[in-house]
């Protein structure tokens, strides 16, 4: 997957983030600071790829309420749709969710 | 560390997450969801346990803006602090993160 200029090489509790490292990380974690993209995002992951179509039902919002969170989701890289025809069909982007996960981790040796 | 109730067991990809289980990942990550508080979160990590007399001048931000968000990620359970004479020392709570981390946590046999 693409470098993200100023992704951190390493976790939050390893040293003290700069500015630039915790802006980034900043907007990602603010996509999933969301019940519905959390929820979306759990709809998506547990298949290969999702219609959009499919995605209103589960979730009991409105079709323009889903489009936005799908929207934020693409935006900060962690869903990718493909059109076809009349809908996008959505999968996930793992190497972006990766990114956050090692953002929070703890470093080798520290404190448990 | 105490259990929250309705806290999922495993990870967002793994399977589709209720509404519950879902506001409770959310809350968590718009905790994480600012630069300046992930700064915080890492100065925090960087020590035992830090006086937040020593927070203010190393993120350049005024004092009631550090105690804001000082209390923010006291109220998301990431960091806990003990009040002694003037000043509150804070030290990170491992659990909270790991929570989190588990939960954007790729499910094993899933694809990379």
């Amino acid at each position: 997957m693409p470098q993200i200029p100023g992704e951190p090489a390493c976790s939050v509790l390893a040293a003290p983030l700069t500015a630039g490292e915790a802006s980034v990380l900043a907007s990602g974690f603010a996509a999933l600071a969301d019940p519905s993209r959390l929820r979306l995002l759990s709809l998506i992951a547990d298949r290969p790829e999702v219609c959009a179509c499919a995605l209103v039902e589960p979730l009991g919002k409105s079709q323009p309420t889903v489009s936005h969170h799908l929207k934020v989701l693409t935006e900060a890289g962690l869903i990718v749709g493909d059109k076809r025809g009349r809908w996008i069909w959505y999968r996930v982007v793992p190497g972006r969710l990766d990114l956050l996960r090692r953002a929070i981790e703890q470093p080798a040796g520290a404190l448990a």
